[in-house]
Order: structure tokens, then sequence, then C-alpha cells
């Protein structure tokens, strides 16, 4: 399926600020691990045309501001940040999780060890939270811009959090559905909250309009999370880069697990149960928990649950005063997270 | 030795901040793992009366607001921000080290495994950046917050390429002693700089007040680093917790070995390449590198440097306007951070 038009608008200027914050520097193997991760080089440093991910949170972010009918180019410092310290959980979590690949590339702790990998996070979340201070530079009175770091703060807070609980189910047999909501609200929703909360904090001084837009956001990411919980399950490999089934597989506690423990009954659950407490999962084990999946009807469960949280997104946009322009290409925008398939 | 009275002067007050700046949060694993770093909770999560280390930079940044005329509590959120970043490099430091003992304690990594230990250097980062915006509150003007802020960030960015330059080395046979300055200038003295910086920012808006002091911090950081790596190598190991010759058996590329490498002659240097060109060192190993030290009088030579380095620093703050009384607590300091053995 097409990605929407609303990812191509900002994509130019939104890459110059990027490389802009992002430096040649010294030593010069932190920002080629940096610069190698954001998809800009290859593994011995040479240029690469390609960008690396969609640039989901400066998108929304950028649309944001625009949406309150600011200036979305005043809100690129915010944009840049959210990109980085995105990057800076990815490389983390990639070591956390053990993950030899990214986007069909080699993680960089496969490649550089995990030493290394550590510090070329670190620096992304460093570099982020300094380029939110050009939004001074842009113009934006000083007290505002203490206001964004608090909000950048705050949700790279709760990711962090988030990504704690992550790790942590993967430890206990089962997870509740509410433990589950609360871990992703956290370790995807809250980013993707600061995304839009900060691009109406540029581009404009209502505040109830910019709240709007920041639950907007926690919804978008709650469902933007169970999409990916969806596609790391039943996604095509070659579309998405990862083995059949790699969640299950890997024993992820994800939304169709933790639904399937919670309605599945007797010796199906004990089976579920049984499954997954093992170290690893067989080809035979990973195919008979997706015929539990299938037998409770887990997929439609959770697409209905991400179309819930996305018709609650667009809810709270509805009590916001923004152009019909802009609410559609935010329709457009959720249409296309429920959809995609990588 | 006796510890100088500066470091007794804020205590209370500091760690009342500290506590404040990280309570107690959910998930509990993420901030037990903190407060465990800290030295107040031991494994079980049951308080601890000790503190942890000596708190060498929020001291230095309440000194440097007194010692410039300003009210040192208003600069504690900074003096809070210095310790969680300081403490986030540790806590990520040793994962990377891989050491399984700091101050006689066991790491974070070793009890609870690397990914979740990932996360609490991770949120140390994040809690102390978010510690920093607490200057607002103490009536900082918004504009002087943002310039404490851009501060901080820089000395994170050079902390951080300081550890990826330290690890390189590891991977290269030869290290001159200039490379060796520039990496402990950037991992141990940039947060130095920034202590005392962000103190006489609080404290004044003379910017070339500011500046002599954060000078004075820069050289007081390679004189603590160098006095570091003499104990690494020189140190009782009941009084340092690590074993004898620890960073000498690990290989590291400390002040001691780089001036050997650049000093010794023919043979000796050869031996010295090929010692540490090993995987590990066996102690007989250990003790050669030792015999080759002592034979080349590198003890000597580093403390010199250090020596050298501390002169520097009061040379600055003697340019600088500050009280007798300032500058003799300082003094003390230095003597202290020259002679320590822990």
């Amino acid at each position: 399926m097409a990605v929407p038009l609303l990812f191509g608008r900002y994509r130019a200027e939104l890459e110059e600020a990027l490389r802009a914050a992002l430096p040649q520097g010294s030593p010069a193997l932190l920002y080629h691990m940096m610069r190698y991760h954001l998809g800009w080089e290859d593994e011995e440093g040479r240029p690469l045309a390609s960008a690396g991910g969609k640039g989901l949170r400066p998108t929304l972010c950028l649309w944001a501001c625009e949406a309150v009918d600011g200036a979305w180019r005043q809100a690129l410092p915010a944009a840049v940040a959210l990109e980085l310290v995105h990057n800076f959980s990815l490389v983390h979590d990639d070591i956390q999780d053990g993950d030899t690949e990214r986007r069909h590339r080699a993680t960089v702790w496969s490649l550089w060890g995990q030493p290394q990998a550590i510090n070329a996070g670190d620096s992304l979340l460093v570099l982020g939270r300094r380029a939110l201070l050009g939004l001074h530079d842009e113009g934006l009175p000083a007290p505002r811009v203490l206001a964004a770091c608090h909000i950048l703060d705050e949700a790279c807070r709760e990711l962090i959090e988030g990504q704690c609980l992550d790790l942590s189910f993967e430890e206990i047999p089962d997870v509740s559905p509410e433990a589950y909501l609360e871990m992703i609200a956290k370790k995807t929703g809250a980013l993707l909250e600061a995304s839009l909360h900060l691009g109406a904090l540029v581009g404009t001084d209502d505040e109830a309009l910019a709240g709007c837009l920041a639950r907007c956001g926690r919804r978008l990411g709650l469902a933007f999370q169970i999409r990916d919980d969806i596609l790391g399950v039943w996604g095509a490999p070659a579309v998405t880069g990862k083995p059949v089934a790699a969640d299950i597989r890997r024993r992820k506690k994800c939304l169709p697990v933790v639904y399937a423990l919670a309605t599945a009954q007797g010796g199906t659950r004990q089976e579920l149960l049984r499954l997954y407490a093992q170290d690893s999962l067989s080809d035979a084990d990973a195919t008979r928990v997706l015929d539990i999946l299938e037998a409770l009807a887990a997929r439609d469960y959770c697409q209905g649950m991400a179309e819930e949280r996305i018709a609650e997104a667009l809810a709270e946009l509805r009590g916001a005063t923004i152009s019909p322009t802009a609410y559609g290409d935010f329709q457009e925008l959720t249409t296309f997270l429920l959809e995609r398939d990588f």
C-alpha cells in the first residue's frame, strides 16, 4: 500500500535538519555508528542514498504544528529531537533483544559489539536532547522551550519505563491485557504523544488545543504498537525483514499472545503456558501457537483494538479547532497505520 | 586521609534533593536498580544508611555557586543533575567493561543482567536531564536555564565521545600521550568542567568569571582522572575495592602504560606491546608490567602530570574574583584529590 503523501511533505528539510544535528564528529567510530543506524552510511562509511525509517514521529510533529496553524519549519528542532530519541531507543532495544537485523540490515551491536553500541544509543539520546534547544534559535520564547524540554524528558522517562516493563514481561508466565496496555502506553504511546504535543506547542500558545493533540498522539501510539504486534506475528518476512512468526519464536508477550492467555480455557491455556515457558520455540511449537491464536480469532481482536484506539484519536481531533485539510491528512495517515504491512 | 570538610557542607540537602529527583516509581525494578546503584538500597530493596560515592561533581557545583557569591541552594537542581548523569555513565561503563564490582558491591548488570542495566543507565541520564529544569523553579530566568541545559548536553556529548575513545583504545596496540589526554579531557574533564560552570552560571551573570571556573574544572578533571589511573595500577585493593594492578590485568591504556609505551626503548617496549597484545594477563605478566613501569618511574611521571594540572586549575582560579575562603576550600580539595587512595 502507498505511504501517505504527508510523509513526503517535510522529508527534504527534515533530513537536512537531521544531518545538521548529527555532523561528522570525533571519534569517527561513534558518529559512523549513528549515521549507519540512521541509514545514511553503509558499514564502511560510504554514503547511502536511501533514508532509514518512515520518520513517523517527526512527520506527526510537523503536521501537528501546521494543524494548529503554526509555521512547521519552526518545529524542525523538535522533529529532529524526536527522531534521534526514537533511534536511541531502537539501538538499545536491539542490544537488549539480541536482534541481529533491523530493516534488512545488520544492527549496530552486531557489527561493533555491545559496548560501543551502548555508546551509539547514548549519543543519539544526548544529541536528540541537544537538538531540541534549537527551538530557541527558531524564535520560540525561552519559557516555551523549557516546556518543550519537560515534555521530551517526561516522554523519555516513560519510554524507558515501558522498555523495562516489556523486558520484565519475558520473565513472567502470564501478563494481563491491562498490564500490556500500560506497557505500550509508555513504550510507544509516550513518544507519539510528545510528537504531537511538541508540534502543537511550537505552533500555538493555546494549551487546551495542544492538550487535545497530545491525547490524540497517545491513542495513535497505542494503535501503532498494536499493529506492530500484529505484524510481529503475521507479517510477511519479505516485507518486515523478520522471520515468520518472529515475536512468537522470541516468546514476546505481544497482544495476540496476551489476549490468548486471557481468553483460552483449560488445556489450551495450559499448552500455551507450557510452550511459552520454554527457552526457545521450535518451528512446530510456533505453528502450534499460531493455531491457538487462530482458533481464538486473536488477529481480529487485535485489529479491532487498534481500530478502537484510532477512533478515539480521531474523536480527540474532532474536539480540536484544526482545519479540515489537517484532519483529512491525519485520517489518511491513520488508515495507512492500520493497514500497513511493514 | 581525611575527606575535606567541603564534602560535608552540602551533603544533607544534596541527598534530600537527589532523593526527590528519583522517587519510588513504576516499574519498581527500574527505580530499585537506580536506588541500589546510588547506595540507597540493598539488593532486596531494603534501605541503606550509607550514601554512595563522594559526590565530587555536585559538591564542586555548589562550591562554584558560592565562590561567585551565589546562593548555593539555588544550584541544587544542577548538582542533582550532575550526580545522576555521572551515575548514568558508571552504570553503562560497568556493562561495557564487564566489571562485576564497584565500591565493594555487585554492579547493576551483574545482578539484573545487561538489558535491564542498560535501562537503569538510560533512566539516570533522563532523570538527570529533567532535574536540571528545576533551576527554573528556583527562580533562575528561563534563558539562563536554557544555557544550563546546553552546558550539560555538551558535557554529555563529550563524555560519551570520551567513553567511545577509551573503549577503542583497547583495540589498538599503542596510544600516544596526546590521544590519551584528549580522551580523558572528554571522558572526565567535560563533566567536571560542567560542574563548576553550572554552579557559577547559577551564581553570577558574569560570563567571564563563569568561564574561569569552567576552565578550572576541566584542568581539575584531568588531574582527577590521572590520579584515578594511578590508583587503578598501584591502589591498595582493600581501599579501592579492586584487585591488585586491576587496570593492568584488564589491559587498560591508562596513563602509566601510555607513558611507558611512549618512553620504553627497544626490547622493553616490544615486551610491553607483546604482554598487552594478549587476551588477558597472568599474575606473572602483570608483575612484569609493574616492573617495567617502575624502571621507567611511571608513577612519579603520572603524579607530576596530575600536579601540573592542579597548578593550572589553581592559576585559573587566581584570575577569578572569588573570596580567599572559597580559594582555600578549593585548594584543600585539590590536595585531597592528589593524595587520595580511594
